[in-house]
């Protein structure tokens, strides 16, 4: 359980991705329903539109998004770095133009900070350089160190900021270093450092192999406190999220369910249903027969499909709100099978099922 | 209050049009959240995609798509007599291809009616041959007489598989003639002369002005019988919507919350709110602060407008959802009004301020 200034949530916790405040087919009263209790907003995108300064004024995001419980701002390194017009990396910032009408910006670590904190996040991440995959030694260990002075510069302005206006807000550092197992260690250590409130794992789900992620991700833990929060980000499928907590993270983010849902593929316990394939036409079956949401016990297979095809929104928003829901549950049973001591029972069952399903 | 296979439904009523077998941006959840108690299908495009024997193998639509309350279904004239690809219309009938393949297909008299069964719907309409505004008194005739020669096969037809094989559906007639009074007299005396349990007047709201339709629609009503409903097809605007309920008329249907909605538009009572403007970019209001519905309780103009800058499903969900409970609303209190019989003040009331909002 962690505790936020727009209330609790339980750990481990999966985080839908709001990229623009809202997340993508869904209303805020539609993820209570689905059982969310946190949910991630993009700094990158609410910086362009509708701007800080417009959430802020507006009351901050929850009252601007109507999702009055917890959210949480990444950085906005992952999509600047990202961009197709990032112009310039140096050792203070990023500089870049805009995907929405070409304007140059720029980030550095106290502008992120402030952005999130006029955005009113409850959790936010301090500004990081996310290396692509592969990158040679010497660009990582670069990454590394520009990571762990904007990370000293974000959290020293932060804590300046807080002092002068106290929100309640966490702000939560990021550890680097690529595939390199020393740097992992050495960015863990600088980190950890700074004494954050809780720690994110990046630079992984990037395009390594999942034993490089298992392997980085265990070597990378057990260099963070187990007593903060532990958050992989870009994470992932459900049988990353299951190895993962086997770990002991306890905070998920990741664009799976909602985007798959709009191309015609959602999660069921019997792994994923490519539900706008042919064969589905006349199969009068729920997406997931062992599924319990709202979609589940009301539409077919064979309605959905027909209305994806028909390029209907509300195929989107059935998908969306059956694949968020089976995270959420996934997340519900996670919690209980750690409270009851027998995760790694109900991960090999809930495995053996879904890797080998129908 | 009209009774159905699927339930009851109060009228007035408005229906709003489920194209493809879905309200457009809705579940079935959400529709009834805003309380609508009856939606129409359109046959063209059920038959089309996914076909009427693929729904009815399916259980039906209410089973297929989990509306389990009314369902009216067109007669597909309407749509065909739209289409660009109209090949030949006859005495007999309509071919026409399809907008999905081009296929070609034909509609007559009988078939529509056998389609409309096998889909499933509550109530469904005969098939009626509406001339496009304006129509010179020759072609509104021939029109009439098509569509008088048409119901007499479809209800003839009905009425054998009914007896055949009952389902306590109910097939409506159709009265055309275009905007000629004399024609509009001849067409209800033959319609009404079948004895169908419910009437439409179709031909309307193509076009003609508001005056126009107004005359027609009052002369028309003259000739149909007032203890069974009687329903306006494809009207419309809130201020159409009351007139025609002063003249009796029982039942609604317009693609217009919806399509608007999803163009930026919504109703409020204080009359329609282009909400992707500008102007309304820091607007921390409600779409319509009178209203109590689940988007205006929790949503800014703001807000949504950002949402539809962004082109996110999500503000074509929340515009729909008000819109369609706007019109639910309305109904309701003009159910309400002619039950104390302050229907008239009522209508003032609620003109005066849709059409002098703010």
């Amino acid at each position: 359980m962690v505790q936020t200034p727009h209330g609790a949530f339980n750990t481990p916790a999966f985080m839908p991705v709001g990229t623009a405040g809202a997340v993508k087919a869904m209303t805020a009263d539609d993820l209570e329903r689905c059982g969310v209790e946190i949910i991630l907003g993009n700094t990158y995108h609410l910086y362009l539109r509708p701007g800080e300064k417009t959430i802020r004024q507006l009351g901050g995001l929850a009252t601007f998004n109507g999702w009055n419980k917890p959210t949480l701002t990444d950085s906005g390194g992952y999509q600047v770095f990202s961009l197709k017009d990032m112009l310039e990396i140096d050792d203070d910032g990023v500089t870049f133009r805009s995907h929405q009408d070409g304007s140059e910006h720029r980030f550095e670590a106290e502008k992120v900070v402030d952005i999130q904190r006029d955005i009113g996040a409850d959790i936010i991440m301090s500004f990081d350089q996310c290396v692509p995959y592969p990158s040679d030694i010497d660009r990582a260990r670069v990454g590394v160190e520009r990571t762990f002075d904007w990370a000293k510069r974000g959290k020293t302005h932060f804590d300046l900021r807080e002092k002068a206006n106290p929100t309640g807000i966490a702000l939560f550092g990021i550890v680097q270093g690529s595939t390199y197992p020393d740097l992992r260690e050495i960015s863990a250590g600088q980190i950890v450092s700074l004494d954050f409130p809780g720690y994110a794992v990046g630079g992984l789900a990037v395009g390594e192999s999942k034993s490089e992620m298992e392997d980085i991700l265990g070597h990378t833990l057990r260099f963070l406190p187990a007593e903060k929060p532990r958050y992989l980000m870009g994470v992932g499928y459900p049988e990353d999220i299951l190895m993962a907590v086997s770990y002991g993270i306890d905070m998920f983010d990741c664009v799976l369910p909602t985007r798959n849902a709009r191309t015609g593929m959602v999660f069921t316990s019997r792994g994923p249903l490519v539900f706008r394939n042919a064969e589905f036409a006349h199969d009068d079956r729920p997406l997931d027969p062992d599924c319990d949401c709202q979609v589940c016990r009301r539409y077919s297979r064979a309605y959905i499909r027909h209305l994806y095809n028909q390029k209907e929104i509300t195929a989107l928003m059935l998908a969306t709100c059956h694949s968020i829901y089976f995270f959420q549950k996934l997340m519900k049973n996670i919690r209980t099978a750690i409270e009851s001591g027998s995760f790694t029972a109900y991960r090999n069952e809930f495995l053996d099922k879904y890797l080998h399903g129908e």
